[in-house]
């Protein structure tokens, strides 16, 4: 599904942290670049959520950032023993973490000499080459190495710098996707119709998502996704008289 | 962090959906498997979230396999065009998917010969050799097949799937994890003596994480996490007493 269209770039977005591999945090960052990207015709293909291990972010950086066009890391770039994003980056590409004099600079500016301790002074080494991403909300040592992108984990901080970023990099017909759900739908009931509407539009990605409203019940989401918004938007029409054949009222929007 | 103590068996989590991928979809599976497993001695190490494309689920699931003790899928199980998991795990196992007769006889009493079609007969097909999970909630399709556990992604299923899959795995030593967050913290501030903590703990892993209420501001949640309990409540009292001499109040709970 989708694998025929126009290749659209791709992005693997990975997220450094123990606090959500051990359930702690719910992730809201995955959603948050997803639908950026979506308007800016980047496909997000992957993501990744890994734990604060050397090891194991060096491997999944080196391996990710040749099968993506563009990678995009969340986490582990404060001033404590935990964040060590920046270090694994340096080390995947085989460079040093150099002092970026800029950065450091604006960082002792920002926090006054006093309180520019030893712990905030290693958010200003780079992997030797970064380039820093300008932080819209805070000073966060963001950056920029080749084609991977590191953000601060912080949702708030994360969401802003997305917003300042995506449209600097180079764009693609935007995502269009639209649906509808319906009350009282049982995938099993339209399945074999479904199969022919997918077959109709092998350059869309037609889904069919069962759900469980906690008070109305159950049904089912058919949504449809693509590069091309007049065929969305013809097989959107199709859905839509499907659900009618299965005599249910299709609804626009989250169930 | 974490490395160093006594392994835990570890778990992968692959989410196969691009309802996640488009953003349309908030993930809500990683959470409760991570709890779960977290109370049964298992840790989860990674989450990967990839499309419904086949080769991309095969590649996922071989690589994957070899490399933790236990693999949990979620999502792709329906009776729908889109729902190709079984046959994506087949291939990574490099068997055929095969009627499995009791399954096939307990969904054609489910739903009636009638309603029991070619869409919904497909559900019956399981690869060669793997074993049904007993569903709790309704006749879902999730299977085990060596360490693969394939489960469906509708999170009411999968919540219960798993409240009665995981106490049937080897049991390790249950997580222990607990904390404090205190608003008007800087990480900057205390990072060095959070380092030494770290250090006098190598078989804990404490995790230093700032964040920003909506309405009550920022602050930080110090968290404490190991397999010895008594090691993480003497840690954790040495982090209510070092917000203390932040000159901040330690606050139990999420901020």
């Amino acid at each position: 599904m989708l694998q025929n269209i126009p290749s659209p770039k791709t992005a693997c977005l990975l997220i450094i942290g123990n606090e959500i591999l051990s359930g702690r945090t719910q992730d809201a960052n995955t959603r948050t670049l997803a639908l950026a990207l979506n308007q800016h015709g980047i496909r997000l293909l992957e993501v990744r959520i890994i734990p604060d291990i050397e090891e194991h972010i060096v491997t999944t950086v080196t391996a990710c950032r040749e099968n993506f066009d563009f990678i995009f890391t969340s986490g582990g770039i404060g001033p404590t023993h935990d964040d060590i994003t920046a270090a694994c980056i340096a080390k995947s590409f085989n460079v040093s973490l150099v002092k970026h004099q800029e950065s450091f600079t604006a960082l002792e500016e920002y926090f006054g000499t006093e309180r520019f301790n030893t712990a905030r002074q290693r958010m200003a080494y780079l992997p030797e080459g970064a380039v820093p991403i300008a932080d819209p909300v805070a000073i966060a040592p963001g950056f920029i190495i080749e084609n991977v992108h590191v953000l601060a984990g912080v949702p708030k901080i994360f969401t802003a710098t997305i917003a300042a970023l995506i449209p600097t990099l180079p764009q693609g017909t935007a995502l269009s996707m639209t649906g509808w759900h319906a009350y009282g739908l049982r995938e099993g009931d339209f399945a074999a119709n479904l199969t022919t509407i997918q077959e109709n539009f092998p350059q869309l990605d037609i889904g069919s998502y069962p759900y469980e409203h906690p008070e109305n019940g159950k049904g089912v989401a058919l949504i449809v996704k693509g590069y091309h918004a007049e065929q969305v938007q013809d097989a959107a029409r199709i859905l839509h008289d499907l659900i009618i054949t299965q005599g249910q009222t299709p609804l626009a929007g989250e169930p």
